[in-house]
């Protein structure tokens, strides 16, 4: 059994995780950490857990983890992780971070994105980039797993067979991403609250998303050489769920059944990517609620185009979070995350 | 007054054309003709009309038009409106048509994108394509006027400024659009079921979709040379609205600044397109029910983004049929469509 | 032409409010007073109205009105709303008020139910309840109208037929009412949340909305007796539209027929008010962006049960607010509201 | 390990039952049958399940159901149950039917509500109601379970512990409830039209919805008295979930806390009904994809008013049918139910 702790507790992605947690037949949540004073019972701030379970949020800080807890998972937004998890680390605890703050190996990046110094620039080359098709040994073997963005990892996994295999070109390429409202989070702002944003769609961050330089560092990484991405995220009104429409220009003329080929290469042993034709559906609503990402590819012209969707909240986030730490563990990938 | 005939009464795109013509101030709607049976009460059929019209449907045929009608408007489908239309045009009616059957000047984009023979090639070269911004003149002398596609109008909107001034490569544009589910029409599908596209999305007619030729053609128009467009189509959960986010290389460097001072030329004098900077929000929900388009323009690296949003039923569709009467008639553009 | 100004004019109903009267062709908003400092341009808070209007906010105040305006419509909150419009009236404008500070004729009710002090107490006599279908003639002569509330304006129009003509046990009343999030304003909150209030429904204030006091008062001016009701709202995820579904015993054994009869002789002469047979569809989607309110009514073993639904912005806010200001101004009911 | 069979493997309910009892440590499905000649792999059905299962569809006949199978559940529509369910009956297996057509005890009711002749009036004395919480030791026992309908359970919870103590008068009883879309099944539909259900509440089969006869006879059973209720179902914009308000009138003055103690020691060991305070949110959003029923009651003058919710596809239908099997199968109810 392995004993986790939860830094965040009261963000969806952490009720997010404790729901997938509390299923997971291996592991125990033994810690859960808020800012909040008043140490809430977790499934008043969260009423779908009740009789699920009685937890109560803790204190944010090592000393109230209790014993033979092995691994935190930190749910803290940009900036608050990279002040909080140094404590952890240096505590013992192994980590796998939600946040913005260990994705990028450049701090200059990080802070050029972010708009923030970053405070913990020695921890950028340890880090690991948590996706398990793609770093799955560096992430077995890892201290601190940085959780990738939920855009990044639908970018991502529909890009890098084709650039690993060289058969697009790599600084040419747009990724157009809808999401659904959960993705901005818990606090209610203008643009969520539901007369706004309800019966609309609208694109924002414009090219300055900060997913941006995730996805080129590790599509640069897979492909060994510099990639370039155009990146237009766009909020659409659904609870959950991430699609991205990844366009990119053929090196050289290829087919539809070449390039699927190339998937199934590149995923075979992949029990969460399930590679769809063209002719069939890819929607959102078939991966919400799970760890899938579902990917179709078609040709036209001289393009390819890719169409990868996940739930922002699962392989995007907390389904992921569990898959890395299920490698991290010696666990099968999909242990508490498949039937 | 004006006097105009609808045809194929009892789709959504006529239900909006009637909501609007019942409040244009110099237009009079004589006939409502529709292929059912029992020539049904038109507010049986759309109840949001009822306390507004007692007007009935009748045959679609000519001799069912009553005198002194001049316009007919039809929203038949493709392939029905080829058929149809001669027989209305020959009786002497000026058309304005909703479908695909006359917006392409070459049969053989026609049959390859369609995928049925033209039967009517002869009055290919006659019809005028229906954005008063960009063909005034000719629409306000034609006989017959090609109303666009709803994806098409979005996208032509956002992107001719920029091909125009020659200010971005022609053959290299990727156009991403979102649309709600209205404009897929009013027969139930498994696709339009609302529990399988609610809370979804997801990419159709991916490369394929048949409002591509008319982008093109329309734009290589624009620009004096070919133009190449990748187009994806995507269904989102709401009912109303299209937004259109354009990629496009630019030629040379230039700022946002610069993109946006061509498109104020290229649309000053036109009432329905509302120019925005890229630090607001540019949405659906702000234009439906209107005939606005609302545009902004980005400059990220060496691409332009353009992201145009509009009603699939208003500038996409019925609103821009009474834009297109109206300049028909010698009528303001805006007559009947803003107060 | 009439000139009138609006109080509160940034909130959900005076943006629509503005939408309505931009299209009156009697009337002319003359000022915008607003409590936000800056004066903002309005389409600039409301991007919808961009081309509409250049009207620009004025302070709050009756020395910002200019000359010759008649009629003041207030949106402000309740509490509000009794701070500001007696200043207001004294400089001699005509009122209509959209909150619930002028509803009630007891001031002791008032305090029970929104649980503060009423400071305005001497003008409760003097206030019109803005419901034209019931008090037209006073409306006419007001100084001051307080406009109803919109569950209120649902739940009245749907019982006032059958409590006149004595048909149900006035005691015994159940309304259920189920609304759109705009109702619940402008100011973000957990619960207008996307997250949270999208794919949900919930009930609110059960038996303690202080709409019941409004509901119970009208109706039993209508009946002659006392009214009870036990009145339950719920908050449904979409933007607009209240139905009321209202349960009440029957005095003696009556046929749907009667009762329809019934309501057709009480709206005989009300252009907004459309029965349906309860054999067809009574839904909120055909009454959004109108001032309809459809109504219709079954027998069930010994009880009525009244649907009746109307849009919370349209009959049951701002459109019933242009129909109460076009009977004080003695122009026809419809001017303005239907083609 | 108990080996299961569905029948009607392509409706919406089988999806759901399919995806919590592959989840389910202790049962085995072993069989799907289906109508559709081509035998389909379900997981082409449903993409949802791709990944999860290699079940293929077989012939919808007892011989067509691998050997040690005990339990069969059909999500068979009204009126085929009758006709399929049977033959398994005989064929020894224990069935648990989704239909209404073994809920009623009586004929004559059955053919009233539903409107067609039943043809299997034996086995109506024979089944047995599948609520757990109120007839857990007939379903250990039975051969067949009748799971009830979704909005009979969401009334039935939320008034049996009232009628049980004998606190309100039974006779006198609203149920107002709000489903999601998917309650209406599979088959696309004008209603269920995206473009036509979306951004709508409607109220439907107003007072003579099928489920209203099983309501009375099981809170008749529950009360030991007559009961009457007048049922009104509406439909909400939403994919799942049900939530019931229903209105009762107090027998004598009882308060909220006594009400709630009522409800307490009656659902004491149910593990599935969650009882809220009225202050707190009961909500639709916290019970779907669930086995919960969250119940909260308030006092309102004279009346009682009880706002119970659940999933429509959860304790509405497929979760309740396998906390049935767990019953009948000697498990605990919780078993592959909650972690």
């Amino acid at each position: 059994m392995v004993r986790v702790g939860i830094l965040g507790a009261t963000s969806y992605t952490s009720r997010e995780l404790i729901g997938v947690l509390l299923r997971h037949p291996l592991v125990e949540i033994a810690y859960l950490g808020s800012r909040r004073d008043e140490n809430p019972v977790i499934s008043e701030v969260f009423p779908v857990l009740m009789g699920l379970t009685a937890l109560r949020c803790s204190p944010l800080e090592p000393a109230a983890v209790p014993p033979e807890t092995q691994v935190i998972l930190s749910t803290l937004p940009d900036g608050v992780a990279m002040e909080m998890i140094p404590a952890f680390l240096e505590a013992g605890f192994r980590v796998i971070d939600f946040s913005g703050d260990y994705r990028l190996k450049s701090r200059h990046e990080y802070e050029k994105w972010y708009g923030r110094p970053h405070t913990d620039e020695g921890r950028l080359a340890e880090s690991v980039f948590g996706i398990p098709e793609i770093y799955r040994e560096q992430i077995a073997r890892a201290r601190l797993v940085a959780n990738p963005g939920c855009y990044a990892t639908g970018a991502i996994l529909g890009l890098a067979p084709l650039l690993r295999a060289g058969t697009i070109e790599s600084e040419d390429i747009v990724v157009d991403a809808k999401s659904g409202v959960s993705g901005a989070g818990r606090t209610p702002t203008e643009r969520t609250h539901f007369p706004e944003c309800n019966e609309s769609v609208e694109a924002y961050k414009i090219g300055v998303h900060d997913h941006t330089p995730e996805i080129t560092q590790c599509l640069g990484d897979v492909a060994g050489v510099q990639v370039k991405v155009t990146f237009v995220p766009h909020l659409v009104p659904m609870d959950r769920g991430i699609l991205c429409t990844s366009y990119a220009r053929l090196q050289e003329k290829r087919s539809e059944a070449e390039l699927l080929g190339l998937m199934k290469d590149f995923y075979s042993g992949s029990p969460f990517v399930r590679l769809r034709k063209s002719s069939e559906r890819v929607r959102t609503k078939d991966v919400v609620g799970s760890n899938f990402c579902d990917i179709c590819v078609t040709v036209a012209g001289d393009r390819a185009i890719v169409v990868s969707c996940l739930d922002n909240l699962g392989k995007g986030a907390s389904w992921q979070a569990v898959q890395n730490l299920n490698v991290m563990c010696g666990l099968p990938d999909t242990k508490g995350l498949l039937p």
